[in-house]
């Protein structure tokens, strides 16, 4: 095992903080990201002149003074509380404390669909008007990882096969996932993104369970193989 | 024609800012967009308590007023100077305005590869302390995109298909993408993200030229159709 799988694997961390004790986190930096949120689309649509930019870079800069004072050197990783509870609050497409997530919040069904409802404003465009199409490939890749995970079966994307069907409008958007089969360590998910106008993606992707994951449970991921 | 395709036509548009007027907006709306993109991170993984997430609030607050007092609805869309310069800056990838994009900024050789190399810090974490598998894909369109686009031939995403063949780690990271071949509107497009230890994520894509811009040079997507 070489150094840097060590260092990703201690990023894997069960912290023992209590069901409140993360509520209550969330209730302080689930705003803060929300407004770093807002801020994305005013620096990219505001037509303001200079002096005004400036002055809204200085209280920026406030800003992160206030919040450079304690600082987890990052990257954020993933942590279990106490009773399992799951935070993945860095993810780049579902993370509560990362501003980059729309974030995508997931509802699982009893018959192993994971689907999500969600919003995608101007800062996940592409072509002029539209949805990036990776964007569209962030949202599946995220909707067929979280499928798997509820399926018993979590695992890094091994491939992923998208068809873009129709443009992916933005604004009010629907994934959806489910397990296909499991083969061994691969799983196989299926999902589609769709707009208004219907489906507009299609994905499929191979999930695998990795190497120091395997024959353990979520608990043990955080002990060093 | 629907009237949404008709809306989003109206994004690709000639404004005539002269390259001055481009390079002047760049140097006041790019220190900006990058100080929002130091904020995603600091919220991400600040550890200050209530009182000071509280008070870098209110400066975010007072940034976020004084960039609403003229803003554009949005999306930002796909703009051409007078001299042909183009500013895909809402791009959620390559995006001079768009604080989620790290940007990725490319390079062209003379042999049709579209290259870039960029970082990728705590935000674009998926697997703990790796990249995102979505985030993967997102540079490999962007980079696809990009090398079909410098080839002559523009397109939208028809499919991307990729393999991940070890885990993408954040920090330094290169992208690169060339033209396979052409076969009529379809343009078929391979490319790899690699980190220090190699290629971590191939991909291939068919890029298929929109309807409404075929038989037209880039200048004429700007007309009704």
């Amino acid at each position: 095992m070489t150094d840097s799988i060590a260092q990703q694997q201690m990023l894997y961390v069960r912290d023992e903080m209590s069901d409140a004790e993360i509520a209550e986190q969330a209730d302080l930096y689930g705003p803060l990201t929300d407004s770093v949120r807002e801020l994305i689309e005013l620096a990219l649509l505001t037509e303001v002149d200079g002096p005004e930019v400036r002055a809204a870079q200085e209280h920026l800069e406030s800003a992160k003074q206030i919040l450079r004072t304690r600082v987890n050197p990052g990257p954020y990783g993933v942590r279990w509380g106490a009773s399992g509870q799951k935070r993945a609050w860095g993810n780049a497409a579902a993370g509560l404390r990362n501003a980059i997530a729309p974030p995508l919040v997931f509802n699982f069904d009893a018959d192993g669909r994971a689907w999500t409802d969600f919003h995608l404003g101007s800062a996940y465009e592409g072509p002029a008007g539209l949805t990036h199409g990776g964007i569209a490939a962030l949202v599946l890749d995220q909707a067929l990882g979280s499928a798997a995970e509820a399926g018993g079966a979590p695992g890094m994307t091994g491939t992923l096969n998208l068809r873009y069907l129709r443009p992916t409008p933005l604004g009010a958007l629907h994934a959806e996932a489910r397990i296909d089969r499991v083969e061994g360590i691969k799983t196989i998910v299926t999902g589609q993104l769709s707009g208004p106008d219907g489906v507009c993606v299609e994905a499929e992707g191979i999930f695998i369970l990795p190497r120091w994951a395997r024959g353990g449970d979520s608990a043990k991921v955080s002990d060093p193989v």
